[in-house]
């Protein structure tokens, strides 16, 4: 089959692999509908050392069970299904909790023998605890919102669930990529009813607009936590979801958040250390949560809203691209021309 | 009047200062019927800058009102009041919500024209907001636990509340100094039926024990978090409650905590950046949390507590000095050689 390969920092080629085999009785076999590209793999795109050795990548994919293992229950050949960017037993004490990323028998697409997830299919490891089944037909027109909860729409969500934002709470999202974005909606549908935007891409906070954020601020920087603060009363806002990853949107997320308030980040952290100081964090009794989302956890609440059509998280795909063309859509997002790249092998 | 002044790391004065007198219409005079010395003088105490000026110090005070400006209501001269380590007007937004520390028109004891808690008597600006009524006479043997509410148990019980201390999660407490003892106190009142005590002074562990740690531990650093992650089946604990301030109990911290976890802290950090990357926060789910405790917010929750002598905080007063006797109890207490110093003007 073919599938993508991450060989260095810009340079991604999709080459022929071996087809997946079924290797533990916990396996299934998935021929991926779709796929797509997240922020987070271009960390690696744009970082990655050249190598003679190509890595398999992507994490986010949908598709169509066409073999399982023996053990595997409660999945047949023909079923759609969708998969959390990281594979989980789903029996463990820490998924019980809703914490699979912490999954004592569990790990990420692409590392060692598992397979990426853009490519033609996917061997899929504990595939009764990680996959999803959807009561849907390989044709639906819900197959973009229905990818998002691979990923970046339970990543938005976990943003505004660890920050608690409810509809009592003022919002700033800072980001206004596919994560902030998906941040704003899940807010919104959490109940909140002030949300400030940052960013700076007009057809982007477009779409924030849209997903439910109520003003945006283009500033950056302390010109931007000064417009917030403006728009705040002075105080900033009770919740900042910080879904960017980089220092100078932490330092954002210090700045434009209330005392008592809590920032939760779900942008991979570019950084080692933060500031935890006395006048930073502890006399202003700031919260600093999120992490990594646990997407296998949340697509059961989700997943009815966006079979109803209530929200419509895939509208952060403004591209799609055949497998062969995974390499441009990489480019594409990485010179911020695409929002979202949407694979269909 | 006679009060307390530090002019320098190690110099700790008791000298005549003008008796307080009202100000404002919102404030009362309080004489002191007890002191004490917290953890946090310490820091001043081992490092400030020698000066000929002496600033006066001290924030925990509980007394007998003597009179009040004509805007102070709900106060009479003889009540019996605690004073928390802050003063607020206990009316504003922030206040409102519990988080006196951010109160609009609050302040520090010490600070600018404002008396220091360890002298004869304090001018208390918002006073109706800051002060605390207690229904007890001024000869109650309940005065040392009802003077731990105003900062050392409400600070050890903030620790455990914001870490989301309950009957179902482990916890590991940090420090064996009267902050770390009280939070001991509060999480096993909060329900905690796991507290793991991380200290070495075997009287204050014991007595830790006594408030309802289950296991101690006197390792420190990577000794220390090994024994409690295999005292916690290697996983380490749900809740921390860092009751120290500095960087190696920070580090402890994280090592101790457990996937999905909350660390909270109230010793005050005396550190400006700390650990917050992939591996050591984002990945791992961490939460941090805690800061400077609302204490006023605390004390009618807790106060039925101690009348009913349910619990007895005040055990962390291990020495009690007359006011001339202060800079010896400063020094007991940095020497370690006391716990918690009770001053009795």
């Amino acid at each position: 089959m073919r599938a993508t390969l991450l060989y260095g920092a810009g340079d991604v080629r999709v080459e022929d692999v071996p087809d997946p085999k079924l290797k533990l009785p916990t396996d299934a076999i998935v021929r991926v509908l779709r796929a797509c590209i997240c922020g987070s793999d271009l960390w690696p795109y744009a970082s990655k050392p050249s190598s003679d050795h190509g890595d398999r990548i992507g994490h986010e994919f949908l598709g169509v069970v066409e073999e399982t293992g023996s053990e595997v229950s409660g999945l047949a050949p023909g079923d759609v299904v969708v998969a959390p960017f990281l594979w989980s037993d789903n029996t463990c004490d820490f998924c019980t909790e809703g914490l699979q990323p912490s999954c004592r028998h569990g790990g990420r697409w692409g590392a060692g023998d598992v397979d990426g997830g853009q490519g033609e299919a996917v061997r899929v490891p504990q595939a009764a605890g990680t996959l999803v089944k959807l009561p849907v037909g390989e044709d639906t027109a819900l197959l973009p919102s229905l990818l998002t909860l691979s990923d970046v729409f339970p990543t938005g969500h976990h943003c505004a669930v660890t920050a608690g934002v409810d509809e009592r709470t003022s919002v700033t999202v800072i980001g206004d990529g596919a994560v902030g974005l998906s941040a704003v909606l899940a807010a919104r549908r959490l109940g909140a009813e002030r949300i400030i935007l940052m960013g700076r891409h007009t057809s982007r906070t477009d779409l924030g607009r849209e997903f439910g954020a109520t003003e945006v601020v283009a500033e950056r920087g302390e010109e931007g936590v000064a417009k917030v603060r403006d728009l705040s009363g002075g105080d900033g806002t009770h919740r900042v979801l910080e879904c960017v990853g980089t220092k100078p949107a932490l330092e954002t997320a210090f700045g434009v958040a209330r005392e008592g308030g809590v920032i939760s980040r779900v942008g991979v952290p570019q950084y080692e250390e933060g500031p935890m100081g006395f006048e930073t964090m502890f006399f202003r009794n700031i919260t600093l949560t999120g992490g990594v989302a646990p997407a296998r956890a949340y697509i059961d609440e989700l997943l009815p809203d966006v079979l109803d059509g209530k929200i419509e998280p895939g509208k952060v795909f403004d591209r799609t691209v055949g497998l062969d063309e995974v390499p441009d859509g990489y480019r594409a997002m990485a010179d911020r021309e695409a929002l979202k790249v949407m694979v269909r092998p």
